[in-house]
């Protein structure tokens, strides 16, 4: 084993003994944990669940003859190819992409090796990579995610994909590894949701990174693995954060939210929102959200918070800001969107009144103290997918959604207008890495240039029929400005 | 004259030339330009039309015999000192300050000259300062926005100030003269607003700055003076930019204008909102504000942007965003909120319909081309206080407020709360700079750190009896945090 | 065949001849059109697809050996008897009711057939029922709609329950036999929903009306009915309309569908609402909660309307007022709800962009002219369960929901709480009319009284924890109020 | 003294000692109470503080020789003429009614004496008026509420107005005796806001009833007085109330207060409403407008009310329904909107917190019991015009605004836009009153018919650039509606 790996080793446990403020837990899973969070969205469209072989034990073609692809079946391919022509509706900012690159290809000889969810909105990323000029190779970073008839439709256009709805762990691994453990063929650009993708090349294949030109990060955790490699100078190509690009943070987090929260709890509890009393820990971006959402839709909504900014921005918005104790006894529910552990307590939960919900819209399952309800006396009771009431002794019963993981993931659906903006802030973020000239980047961790943010931003306009101003030359000289951009400092708030 | 002054006078020459993004115009005025503002928050209480005689050509002593100080009329006093008080009641985190700070003296030894609109607020803060330990000499930075009871009560407790309500150029310089130039007092910190203070010290007596330990800048012009001083490499002592602070931003932009815009359009038009159409220029803190408040007041908003982001983040707050040519006909508001200039042009106002109201929220009377309105066609009435009426040939009538002035200055008033918020950072920063290590600030502008930025706002929460989650140990720990904050990174977004 | 009945058939005809304003169509199906509404809500929660034998054929016994009903199943009984319980912690008047008539027994003698949907609500409301002493026997008003799990709890209790999801014409007309026509039992109250029960008995049974002391109608079809009889001079019997009462308008229509217009929308098409142009046809009270609701997530919201009194209240809420055509090229979504046919023609869908999702938030399924879109050259695929796209020769997609139908009745779910306010108010009317001393009521139709409709405002208001304030006497006496109500002249409009 | 009088004479004792619901109060000042409340909209554009003779003492002459009018100051007339032009722009109803009125003269004959506020929007109604064909006399129903500068321009356009600011009472009633008592006219319409004309006319002309053909009415207590007529058989000719036509009523209240709450509060206080938490007493018309406007600036609203359907729309609308006490410590403002007397007590007030504003927005200065606070213990200290801080022993500051008169009519304006829409009504209800058949009204009281309520409405939705959909033949069939309307059942609640 190289020094490095065992570096990497000890980074990583020592990682584990200090957590950060983006709430990274315990690795004691050999797969981030995020790799095995149910996604309801991602129901299966047909009806599979006759067939038990497993992919890997298949012998399967698609119809030009290739079997280099694993699949749950490759006969599902033309019901996931009408899902990927539905999404590629309202993803018109790839679509657009692959107009403008029609000509040149940016991503001519570009190899990419990916490992996302993978859904039909993935599929337009995918065939959009392509059609820049791009070689893909893909995995799911999600054991349950995979949309199974999607990655048949993949298969059969071509893409040799590895995933499928239900992996075990193992399965997991080895799905990966057939994307990057392939002869004649390595990558030169890494897109990753997760960090186990790049984790898996770093601790088998660390000699790979010498033709890679760069990795394009997703989520919240693979971004915060990246920021500790650079920390430890284990970096060994440039890295692109595009976690927290304005729009990404935007849609993912406020606009999103803003709706999902709604979603969720209507879904799982056909609960009426006017006149209910709320309790919303957390005035962040997805508190920001469920809050003007609950708060338009009649809810009484309390806020907590640690931050006295964001505590002071509460009350400026209208919410009385409380200690989660002031007002445990009298709410109807109780959202989480902290980042933090252990927000809810069991003392919380046994003051709660009867039939409060309990929810979390943060960014894992530990906000609420899930574990502490696992106890002989208490009595679960699961009412409906995703819904399970919890059982006091003297009858009290709190309704508990998605086991405190994620409602919006869990509950709802994520719209493919907000996966749009993610997915091309992804294929931005590879061209520019892609074609950047030597030392524009070096073995750090970038956000994406303002600039392509703007990009980003720019192609989901006309969705919305919306039409920009542009600066005159005058204009532009009096601000100090270019007239295409970058329009604010880099520490503009929006 | 000293080589700095020349570059310095060079420099401003430049600067002149290439305008930039904070909107700076032509400096052929020897003062400021909002030095010059008219602001009618300002409004006298008591009535001293009678006395036409100059301050400077008084006699006039305070009840223990001082007359190290020039201000309209020192039996005001009385009166003024009851505005003080009732200004303290609205400022509890200064009078907060002055309690914390009654044992130690964080500003003992200080001797800050300020240059700042005196009106009761700046009072409190005033007299904070000397509750804290400091000496303070002040003058006016506008000549119009000072009250007259106020700068005697201030006089008579024995503070030397030089500042009345309608002050020629001349007068204006002179108080500032006669605030730093006085014979066994050097000023070894400086609080500015707009930054005449610190370019007379710069221009007349250079040596000064020997001693001081920092300025304290608040206005985005005053800043920007700083950023271009210090980008010339002649900024000589630190300086902190008080005015990009995250609580100072949000209130003074976003939660103010959200009121003020609805207060202004009222005192000046009586106009009904609800109903009414209005296109609002610019969708940044001031824009959203505006939108805000008129969307909720019943009125349909169009909004017109240069920058993709903050496009998208108006369509998914559901305003059309619109050329101002496609809507301009049909408006019965148009607000300018830009930072920009000309964006309402003659051609955009000959095409407005009768009655259109037009103003400007911005930061500077340059928004809307009110020049091109100045030809002999056109006839201007004015109709109130603030509100002309310009009539075209054909009868048509635009409402003109402020002249194009800010609205919010000119036509509404700023809440205490608001200004509380900025005293306090103001004097923070202040406590900041005189007590830093030596090296921890260079010759540079900083803004404020962010942990005190919390603090600015923690103290304000009592206000609104709003009660601090605090972290337990055990999450500080797993969010990598300190108890006491700062609670995010530098880039947070709020 | 007795005269009356004659001309209740003759008078049925000119009623088809004569469609009024509440929007009645023809009577052509021998049963409402409301009784064959798909109710999506009613979903089954155990599997008994396996059984497909006709209840009718059935043997079946309750534990107590009772077969005085037809269920699906007797077996469910179990699980309904869940969901009953479920429903009761939701619906807290009914059971304060429960508690208040322990003593008393305000419907001892009482015999009362109904003819509702059957569901859990459903079922509190008839244990309620029998706990103050009435005796019922109940069918379905509706074909789709019975819960099976429901009705086998309600028959293992001993309700006398002719309802199964499914039934046919045939059935549906022998269940309500079944219901009335019974050996040593007739009913003297009856509770129906579209007036099929109360139509039925005239036809079959019209002595039985001697000893009947009123019939309590809760829809807008049988209310209509029943003004149509009472204006021929043929009810027999006092009605009470207890569909116009105060509290079930506003909470039936403004509150309840300001929230499931978006979870309809959401459960379709997983759309977001940030930046959509939406425009609602129609701002009476339906039209205003969706107006409310999507304004409130961030979409452009245009109004249609025919009466200037609401235009102008659309106006004062910030809704652009527009003909349907003006607007019907560029926005993402039509939602009707003026209770009018023909309001989306042809024409329109012709026009409308790809994408565009056409739904029906109003009264019945004319307002849509979804029979035009069953043209040849037009093809229909079907995506989701009530989701159809209907694509146009040039590739043009419109998505069409409900097949037009109740949006809200198809595609989200009815919050307990508004069915708890519906079934309080039914079970106070029945009282009233049971217990009213001869003459009060004479055969005619009859609001509420407003003391009851604010007894059912009171019974709910604990729910929200929310405390009434009571009127000293002496402002009872300075406002010439009783101090238990009613508080507002009948005009008044809340 | 005739019978009639007597008897009317009695009545009102009697009505004295039952107040009714409306909250009339005591009569024993000889005007009524709306005659004397100070009216600040009403300041006067021109400074006649100079004069101070009595109108009635000076010889005046318009232009054209008259002298049949008594005004301030007739050379004022070219300043009111201009105040009536700029409010002519503002009531688009009234002036597309003279327009349409240019062939047919509906008045035509019409001798209408009027007695209303006299301002620039009753000038624009009487010449209306004038322009339909009618002869009008007019005087002031506020001895403190005219506009010297309008009254001296309709004196010079040749209207007999007998009005000024500052009438004593004799004034008052000398004035509205040359409105009927002058030789060779005699009234045959009555135009009346408050009841003093009618009143007067009752007291001192009776037989001039014989000529009139009705008296519109436009105040709740002017109505309150025409119902009690009605019920004690007195009323001898018919009246009509347009104080309670839809339009009215949701612009004077809803919409306007939605407007006044926030303009009140600022042009008083300057404060700030973000954060700060407000109990709203009463949830009517106005009291909805206040909450739904300070929640939408950032207030924390609690709601106080009687009536449990108001309750239960006030949780829906989403504010706490609390009993006064719960909360009357902690809130920084006090709001009362109930027409019921003393609903905040010495007891409370003891009770609020320092700083705590307190005011009015109901229909009289009775909801605050003002006079508890005249006490010696208790310091007034006017800050402001209409603000009063009263200072508790230990120093406690309450701010009182208006005295606990209206906030909205003292601290805030009117917008032209509802007066016009007031105003509109006036003159539909003057013509249909003149026009009608015989027979059609009787000795009563009405409203307005639902058509004419419509018709005003309509009138002005070209403000708004608002299109009307029209229904189509086949539509309004279906609907059994005229396609002109009335579209609604007169028990519609909008």
């Amino acid at each position: 084993m190289p020094e490095w790996m065992i570096q990497f080793a000890d980074q990583k446990q020592e990682f584990n003994k200090r957590p950060t403020k983006i709430g990274r837990r315990s690795l004691s899973r050999s797969i981030s944990q995020s790799s095995t969070d149910s996604y309801s969205s991602a129901a299966s469209y047909t009806d599979s669940s006759d067939d038990e072989t497993s992919p890997r034990d298949k012998q399967q073609k698609n119809s030009k003859g290739s079997s280099d692809f694993c699949v749950k079946n490759i006969k599902q391919a033309e019901f996931g190819r009408r899902e990927i022509e539905i999404a590629e509706q309202e993803m018109p900012a790839l679509m657009a992409l692959r107009k403008r690159a029609q000509g040149e290809k940016p991503l001519a000889g570009a190899k990419i090796v990916g490992c996302t969810h993978i859904t039909a909105q993935t599929a337009v990323l995918m065939e959009t990579l392509g059609a820049l000029g791009a070689q893909c190779r893909w995995a799911a970073c999600n054991i349950y995610s995979t949309l199974n008839e999607v990655a048949a439709a993949l298969a059969e256009s071509g893409f040799p994909v590895f995933a499928w709805k239900g992996e075990s762990e193992d399965d997991f691994w080895w799905c990966i590894d057939r994307c990057v453990n392939v002869e004649g063929w390595q990558p030169n650009m890494i897109l990753d949701d997760g960090g186990d993708l790049t984790h898996w090349i770093y601790k088998k294949y660390p000699n790979m990174f010498k033709k890679i030109k760069g990795i394009v990060e997703e989520s919240v955790t693979g971004v915060h693995r990246l920021y500790q490699l650079s920390k430890a100078g284990k970096l060994c190509v440039p890295a692109m954060n595009v976690n927290d690009s304005v729009t990404k943070q935007k849609f993912d987090n406020l606009y999103c939210c803003r709706e999902s929260i709604l979603d969720g709890l209507k879904r799982t509890t056909d609960m009426m929102f006017g006149g209910k009393q709320v309790v919303v820990c957390g005035y962040g971006e997805v508190g920001k959200g469920c809050c003007a959402a609950l708060k338009a839709m009649g809810s009484i909504v309390y806020v907590t918070e640690i931050d006295p900014i964001c505590a002071l921005q509460a009350c400026m918005d209208g919410f009385r800001l409380v200690k989660l104790n002031e007002v445990i006894r009298q709410v109807d529910i109780v959202i989480t969107c902290t980042g933090n552990k252990n927000v809810v307590t069991r003392e919380h939960l046994d003051r709660m009144k009867n039939s409060c919900i309990v929810c979390n819209m943060g960014h894992s399952n530990t906000e609420i103290d899930v574990a502490s309800l696992r106890t002989p006396e208490l009595t679960w009771e699961r009412v409906r997918s995703q819904v399970d009431h919890v059982i006091w002794p003297d009858g009290k019963r709190i309704v508990l959604l998605a086991e405190g993981r994620l409602l919006n993931l869990s509950c709802s659906t994520v719209p493919t207008f907000v996966l749009s903006i993610t997915a091309t802030t992804q294929a931005l973020a590879l061209i520019e890495l892609y074609n950047a000239p030597e030392g524009r980047y070096k073995q750090d961790v970038y956000l994406l240039p303002k600039k392509m943010d703007e990009y980003v931003a720019s192609l989901h306009l006309p969705t919305f029929d919306a039409h920009l101003t542009e600066l005159t030359d005058e204009q532009a000289k009096y601000l100090g400005l270019n007239k295409n951009g970058p329009f604010k400092p880099n520490y503009y708030r929006y």
